[in-house]
């Protein structure tokens, strides 16, 4: 496996494991569990973890929604596409697999929402598929913004994986209640196969609303900054 | 739209959008919500991300208290304030906006103060205005002291949004229960226009204090380190 | 005033205001208080911030038992000990007032413990005054040791201000609950004026504490660093 | 004692004491208790600030199992390791003995499970054997891959400290309901010393997932990425 993969491979597996992990192990723990505060910073500190250690192989994207907005954005050739995306979905799913065997360890366990992403019914404040598709569209949007600001030659060396890493511990910290937070399809994917309600049939929102937000961010940074 | 204009806007934006909005979609969700701590969080790394971001287009402002402290520390020409105030308030206003239409999403939704600041019956903790304007101005003041310290040649290379985003969550840490926190009247603004509660009428005192609080905080650091 | 002292007062001045004044205003605000973890990371959050903004003119210690440590380490010579203690106590004195006037502008307001160190009856779990004593001068020793090596010459150069500062929140993650943090004579007394309790008639340990365990900090790093 | 292994005797005891201590003292207090996002953060930054402090002089492993990575990963002779582990694991047992002398000094103390580690009857959420030697494994194995990788010159010089620091506390984020966290042998031997519960007994698993971990890590690091 070429190391660029390996690293969005580890990578994502690193994001599903551990940010849903801390929302399915501990979130709700008695008396001192992390709550969404605990969430949102351990999906952030997978980015910056495993973006100090192995972006400089692949990018450190981990996430089908950033290596869009890197390809809109000029900074990919879109030949690597599909590679990074199988590479980051099946990062997710086995993620999501070994995380199931380690909670289904507890007496009593059952995997009920399992961390996975919703609307209506399935948002975790019953917020509606208008809200979800909103929220998910302008913060990836905002995320890749950020993204390609940050590792541009001209932007602060090695601060860009602390400066995503906490831009998605912020995006959490907003959106949790609306859509339990996705920006990202293979998070969503790698759950939501083992979630015991209907996440899968909504699934698709977590593909469109934050790839569709991807390419908007891209588009404006370039319209804007793209003389830099 | 010049480039340091458009980062104005978006920069603003982000701070109220995520901002406010861990405020009014996140703080007091039901048991796991992410309380004064997470909005104060959420808060100081809308500066962190974006000052990473666009920082080195316009300063990273994202405030007009922060705006009129760069004049009046000598570091920007005044007749920049119009543009950057403009693009800070519209900026606030259109994040309110597309906050509210997701929290509108959720069943039983009322705006109710729409983490809009106040004193007296509208402060948090029903603290006075004497206490709102005092910790507002103090807080202000010691905020535009740290961004002109840290913004020198002579200081690290690279910290500065750090140092100056962690000063906002630390601000948050002290005194939401005091005004619910500004600091910032486009922060203010922003959402003050979709409160349903007098907030607007309010509104005087959080463009009054950060100002008057910058510009004292200008001054002392100019008076003490101009040799600089 | 000279630089140095002007960064000593209002260093420890923004120590107090925004370390005290959040366990004073926001710790134990109803449902959603940022508590024991926000206290901690409001303390650190002072000394981060301030350490970038004026670290490079006084070396940014804020607090007696640090500059003790700086003289001991031989970073500092004895003779501008006076003039950083009364920098640092006055700082601490007007922070304390300032912050008096701004809490007693909540209907009902009284000063309580006003976040004032203490043992036996005076610490919030009521641990003895030897666990205070030993608690609060092992934890000086490490901070006196952790600043000493973070600012040598060969220590990475513009981490130390953060790495000291979340050392002191470290430390308040720790001990809160039996001195409610101390490690600084400043702060100690800054508040221990204002508090209606017997804080004051216990003020000795917390400067006896937090200076013999900085000079022990300080004879070990000589002891086994010396040659570096 | 040389340099390096008082590095590693200082580090693991303040570790153990900070991390432990917070566990201990801090995470239930009542109402304003710090919580285990409060004890990860804690755990996280002993190492962040130690790794500042004395990484230069032993790399900062201030874990048995780290230093087994190392030296499976290349980076350090397996004749250093015992001088290592055991400058360690003494560290480990004196901060706890102190702690012990501290926690002591509350009224109506007992140790219970003093921040110990267990499976089954002994896990904070009665987790199986088999779920916490699969976390402890998978996530010290990430750890050491973790700590490999940004420690090899091509990563981003200063920013090695924080990023392993925070992956400790990620780690907590994820672990504690199901093991405690260990990840750490020294961690584990420290505490269970002065546990009132079975966990001398279960001792063995801390020692073995971490190490089995951390070599997994370290082949895997080797086998993908050796040519960097």
């Amino acid at each position: 496996m070429p190391q660029k993969l390996a690293a969005e491979f580890f990578g994502t597996f690193w994001l599903v494991f551990c940010g849903c992990g801390s929302a399915v192990l501990a979130a709700a723990f008695p008396e001192v569990g992390i709550g969404l505060l605990g969430v949102a910073l351990a999906f952030g500190l997978t980015v910056v973890t495993m973006a100090y250690a192995v972006g400089r192989f692949s990018g450190g994207h981990f996430n089908p929604a950033v290596s869009v907005g890197m390809v809109v954005g000029g900074r990919m050739p879109a030949s690597d596409l599909p590679g990074y995306i199988i590479a980051q979905v099946v990062g997710g799913i086995v993620a999501g697999a070994v995380l199931y065997v380690i909670a289904s360890g507890q007496p009593g366990f059952s995997a009920g929402g399992f961390a996975s992403n919703g609307y209506g019914e399935l948002s975790p404040g019953k917020y509606s598929l208008l809200s979800g598709l909103l929220i998910e569209a302008v913060l990836t949007a905002f995320f890749i913004f950020i993204i390609l600001a940050t590792t541009t030659a001209k932007a602060s060396a090695g601060f860009a994986p602390l400066a995503i890493g906490l831009t998605l511990t912020l995006i959490h910290l907003v959106s949790i209640p609306v859509t339990n937070t996705s920006v990202n399809p293979a998070r969503s994917t790698g759950v939501a196969l083992f979630a015991e309600t209907g996440a899968l049939g909504q699934l698709w929102l977590f593909w469109l609303a934050p790839i569709a937000g991807a390419a908007i961010g891209a588009v404006i940074w370039k319209a804007i900054y793209a003389d830099e």
